[in-house]
């Protein structure tokens, strides 16, 4: 009988406590990360309920406590401030915890889809005590419906993008391709519009170093940027390379460079997997 | 019998790990940031009996992993290296791990009630993982007793500036208003001294944006300072804004912008409740 | 009866879910750090088997989450990317996300053992949510093979130079001793080649100041940099003093920071102890 009520009271605790007693491999991904999406959104419905009053310029959110608003006609001075163009009064915000490169490349896809600008992109040295980002991109209009537009098909690209982020205790791995850069990835890394872009992020930094080494020798590809701890990041623990290239040569780069970092980590010890599920 | 021992157990098992089975809100409120005042009091006395050693440096210790230092006659050449003006011998620091706001205002009471000058405030990127600022605040004087004493106030208003804090796993939201800034202040943001100031800060950085909209729209205040993760933080994931008006426009501003930032934490999911206790 | 199963049940629980009922100091001295030199290994043993893929550039992990790479022959766009020296085909890279201290001292040894040269030292804000550093460090040589001995000395010299961090939850102390710096001293904080040279590192920032001010009043050192959360760090919440001078008076000088640093971290209730064993 004592066996019985010992499982039975491990199973309460680890039910009251999430991430009490935790399986190894899912602890190892969830490290400094949020939780997946399906996880996520059951956790965001079941708080809401109780709480939530109704704001006007709240849009949504999703993973990487990725937070979405809206603000029909920015404060006069607070343009100013910001440094912005005055010819837009509306603007659209995408910030988050965690992400810099899965919130850009939704960003790009929201600007290919809305009439809209990508103003402003600021990395913060985020993650919830994970090695690399969180990000504030801001998308400007002359209308408030573009902007909201383009804020809502961004939060939705989200799921999608995060799909080639592995995140593991030690560090991570994350690589994104497009096959046609267009604004936001230009205003982030001077992308070449139009034309098929990747990005490497490894860490610990020298993670991305070697992936960034890997698909330049895979394929015919450029380097477009090199950013590193002490110069193009917001002192992240990464390096991130950026490239270019004819879109197959690209693709190829790119998965090469995930096996490599991949498998870096997993000879670290350590078990990274897809935040949602992989599209390359 | 089986349900009396499983709760029996449960309650032993969160007693002998604190946070091990916390409710819903206190672990929410907890994350990233430390003990209330009421348990980090308890916690700190408990371990220091059998440790300390008495280090006439060491003036005390308060919430945010806030250490209070004194140096009677810094060494010359130390002086120098920090660049320091050579007219005072005496220091004393403020220095935490979880909060710059708080400790700033702390600062504030503390340089109006004693004969010191601060000479220096530094911020770090920190909040042991969530997603804002740790700081380091000199005093000097010329007299030890006064930067000790300067350190002692500082620390003892620190109870009271943490109430205007509302951290949860998402991110914060954080409020100060004071109806006549001081030189901590002036150093701090450039805030106008004798005057009515408030500072409203957001994380993830969007929100502290929307905050600062909203407090403009409310009432007649003008923005004194606007900081985002790529300038005026250290790369924090923070929008913070300072705003100086009439004493009565100015509090109702930071009320407006507390109640829109909430809000956007709570649609996100979360429930983000003061560290001590509200005093708006 | 109740009582041997609510302590077998705790046993069991504590069992499932490591840190879960952990001992105070234990608890303390790992919070924000690797675990220590012995779980390390033992955790990586363990989980490599399964996953683990050959990569030749791989070389080695150790404490702080540090990877050794080699790459023999560096892409040559990566190369002019990266601003180095195009002399040297081969580097090695030993990037951690936890600890800079140790890893630097770790490369000094390495490159007085092999023909290679330091030729970067970049610091990330890390530490996964604690108060410091990650870094990353390149070792070049006109043939891979020193460059894969650097990063094996290196690798090979953690535990040693790590068992001078003291962390404990409310940040750490750190020290390093060598009695005669050669060129990653030289490279990270300009050290005069060839004498003794020592390392204070006190967290929150306001502990290394006490300490650096202490070291300067035991013994006839000078100070060769002073860096600080706004200056000379990546905004770490760190003071970072370097010393030099004669050899006795170094070691003097910073033995008496490490005291007098651990000291304030106990008397704010905490426990820093020995990431590994104490060597000063």
């Amino acid at each position: 009988m004592d066996e019985a009520i010992l499982k039975q009271v491990i199973e309460a605790v680890a039910q009251a406590s999430p991430g009490g007693v935790p399986s190894a491999p899912a602890a190892d991904a969830a490290a400094g990360f949020p939780l997946n999406n399906q996880q996520y959104t059951e956790k965001r419905e079941q708080d809401v309920t109780s709480h939530c009053k109704a704001i006007t310029e709240y849009v949504g959110s999703a993973m990487g406590d990725t937070v979405g608003l809206v603000i029909a006609n920015l404060d006069r001075h607070l343009h100013e401030s910001m440094g912005l163009d005055p010819r837009y009064r509306s603007i659209g915000i995408v910030s988050s915890r965690t992400g810099a490169g899965p919130q850009i490349m939704a960003a790009d896809e929201a600007v290919k889809a809305t009439n809209t600008e990508v103003v402003s992109i600021e990395l913060a040295r985020d993650t919830k005590g994970g090695a690399g980002h969180g990000c504030t991109i801001i998308f400007a209009s002359e209308d408030v419906s573009d902007s909201r537009r383009a804020v809502e098909v961004a939060l939705k690209e989200l799921p999608r993008t995060f799909g080639n982020v592995y995140p593991c205790d030690a560090g991570h791995v994350e690589l994104h391709y497009t096959a046609r850069a267009s604004l936001a990835l230009e205003k982030a890394f001077g992308a070449p519009a139009g034309k098929s872009f990747g990005i490497l992020v490894g860490a610990p930094a020298a993670i991305g170093l070697l992936m960034a080494d890997t698909a330049l020798k895979t394929a015919n590809v450029e380097i477009v940027t090199y950013a590193s701890p002490d110069k193009g990041t917001a002192r992240s623990n990464e390096i991130i390379a950026t490239i270019t290239g004819d879109s197959g040569a690209v693709r190829q780069a790119v998965i090469s460079a995930r096996d490599v970092g991949v498998s870096v980590l997993r000879s670290m010890g350590h078990n990274p997997v897809s935040m949602t599920q992989s599209n390359l």
